[in-house]
């Protein structure tokens, strides 16, 4: 079951002005659509980031796996490693961390890796979660992904979740979110307006919703000094503190000093961190991202380790489509040592998608209390909507954006903005 | 597709009378064979250990797995985790280091688990090494396993090996091994002599062999000083040594002090150990082994922590037969991380097997210049030869071994001998 045929198809879809440490969400979010064709005609599907230089280098190694036996993950890999060299590829925005030649390659091969497994479950009339091991919950929960937000993009109408600048807001948010999907964790994407007015945020979370777990996240934007400060003040109340400063061992030093654990998807970013991590107990919480930990299969690996070291697991999350959310879906069902909700983006793409409408759901998947179910079709699962690709592809050909870039859209704004960490 | 029958049947066959640091193995060595049916007629094939205590859970397990998906192996393994309860499994010969909870669990499972990927490989028309990532090899090298051993069991004629109870005796086996097997690398299974004479047998295998890696194994029987005091006598000599001391504890401070990497299949047998060993820096290749580590994919995602943590890998054995060493075969041949040649006991079964031979070879499968061509056909590419299973059942029920107990053995030839370790 050889590769004959792989189409990279770039897509952009409206994204809400969300707030976070470096800046700004722009009018529009891109992702990258990869569709594996086999010999005998099985098609699979993967997503991926669609900045430039990342998508430069996905359809280069589409040209480099035709070809490939769908079941070659290791000769796949060895390939894009090949490729990559030793390019590292570096987002804008910095949200998920150092960049690495290490992690160019992961993400690199990460959607082809999908689309094979896809191919494969198809192949043997099974959900990708059965190639993981079989699932060890029906459903998966995702956390209701907050952000401090403007009431529409600057020059446009307002968007219907309406602002969030303050308490208030945030609570209002989260009221909008859990009433729609019911979600039954929360998470604050911090890092926006000085930490007090976050703690204070959080403390009005706590309030209006007292039995949810609660998780900020300001994406290393404190200093590790602020950071226990804020840990200590939150003492009781986060179920896990996101990243709350830069590097392994700024992170250390905080873990030793709060109360609750720290998670991260920003200072553990590759195997390569990991040791240095567990060395110094520098975090309590992998956020796992198989767009970034090159796919499904290694992610499941490294489930394994983090279980094996005592490091609890969630699941970070970018703005995605379809395809990833039945990605992180197959793969949270089958990953015994997930116990935390994942993080999702899917509210905010608002019912966007590439992949045709479930029934009962806006995008690909259901959401029911606040989880997926997990999808009970061979591969992922997700089917491509080819009107809605053309559409979004439309639209990226036409909104300019070609790189997220978060900090140069605040600036455009508010020129004094900076995106330097430690800010406070 | 979901599981009809299992058929357990424990098998005996003959071993020759092979010194170690427990005593030495008796006439007959045990195995058991796992045979899983589905509902749609296709089996698939495991194997594990034989003795008694092991042998009876593993028929309770079967029992219990009847009707569980082939694919749903972590569904399996909590069936099997809860009849096992809080029970621990130990061997007699404790040549494969601590028992647990975790341990019993992990290798009651092993060969259902190996069995269902052998069928999932056969519904799809491929070899397990695909079900696990592909091929990084086409062959996977093994060692020449050598032992010290009498000419042939007491009150029996001579086997066909000779006695090598002298550098002389070993490096004589080494050249029958290798003759026969084209091995490229030597394992001496030691602590049976005082670490002296072990010391000249290695020496004279390197004036023989001069370019084949060698590997010392003494199980654990000596001290940290004496561990200590080979490990720099053989500076340069060995490729790693094995087990020299006891506990992670004592491997540690020997791997402080000596210059080749430490390696382990005793002091690292289950997850667990891991970070202790990692934090203590005990060891420098863990041998690994699929019938205690869980199955084929629990032990890739095991290497995949090896590498992460720098600590190599090799593989180690116990007796075994054809249905083992094929699955050795396709989880090496799957895992990059593997970089040291694999132990195998398959000289020593001389031909007996369970699985029909391959054409070209003996065994099951065949050596190529001391390597295993990974089988090309569905699943684990080898056949249950069932004349030969009723054969070698009917030899368990006659032999009267039910456990493996290398020391009452040879106290029964020389009642002085004492496993206790350190012994020097």
């Amino acid at each position: 079951m050889r590769i004959r045929e792989i189409n990279v198809t770039p897509v952009a879809f409206r994204d809400p002005p969300l707030l976070n440490a470096a800046g700004v969400h722009e009018p529009w979010a891109l992702r990258t659509v990869v569709e594996v064709v086999t010999d005998e005609g099985l098609t699979g599907l993967g997503e991926t980031y669609g900045d430039l230089d990342h998508l430069v280098r996905v359809r280069a190694a589409a040209e480099a796996l035709i070809g490939h036996d769908v079941y070659g993950h290791n000769a796949m890999y060895a390939t894009v490693a090949g490729l990559v060299g030793a390019d590292v590829v570096t987002d804008l925005h910095g949200l998920t961390g150092t960049s690495s030649r290490a992690k160019t390659v992961d993400r690199i091969f990460s959607p082809f890796e999908v689309a094979c497994l896809d191919i494969r479950g198809k192949a043997v009339g099974r959900p990708v979660v059965d190639l993981l091991g079989g699932r060890v919950r029906d459903a998966v929960p995702y956390s209701a992904y907050l952000f401090y937000k403007w009431a529409g993009h600057p020059g446009a109408p307002e968007d219907g979740f309406g602002a969030a600048l303050d308490p208030e807001g945030v609570v209002e948010q989260a009221r909008l979110l859990i009433g729609r999907y019911g979600f039954r964790s929360i998470k604050l994407k911090g890092g926006v307006f000085p930490p007090e007015q976050e703690i204070e945020a959080i403390r009005a979370l706590r309030e209006a919703f007292p039995e949810h777990p609660l998780r900020l996240d300001p994406n290393a934007v404190w200093s590790v000094e602020t950071s226990i400060r804020v840990g200590r003040e939150l003492d009781g109340v986060l179920e896990y503190l996101e990243d709350p400063t830069e590097g392994i061992e700024g992170m250390a030093r905080v873990a030793a000093e709060v109360p609750m654990p720290l998670a991260t998807n920003m200072c553990v970013v590759t195997p390569e961190h990991i040791p240095s991590a567990v060395r110094q107990g520098a975090i309590g919480v992998l956020l796992t991202d198989h767009h970034y930990w090159g796919g499904l299969v290694r992610s499941a690996h490294i489930a394994t380790l983090c279980e094996t070291f005592g490091i609890e697991l969630s699941m970070h999350s970018n703005s995605h489509l379809g395809i990833s959310l039945a990605a992180m879906t197959h793969l949270a069902a089958a990953t015994p040592a997930v116990t935390h909700a994942c993080d999702t983006h899917t509210p905010w793409q608002d019912g966007q998608d590439v992949v045709a409408p479930s029934s009962g759901g806006k995008g690909a998947l259901r959401f029911v209390d606040g989880a997926v179910p997990v999808p009970d079709g061979p591969g992922l699962g997700v089917e491509l909507d080819r009107d809605a690709l053309a559409i979004m592809n439309e639209q990226y050909e036409k909104c300019g954006v070609r790189s997220r870039d978060d900090t140069t859209y605040m600036r455009s704004v508010d020129p004094s903005f900076s995106a330097r960490r430690p800010r406070w």
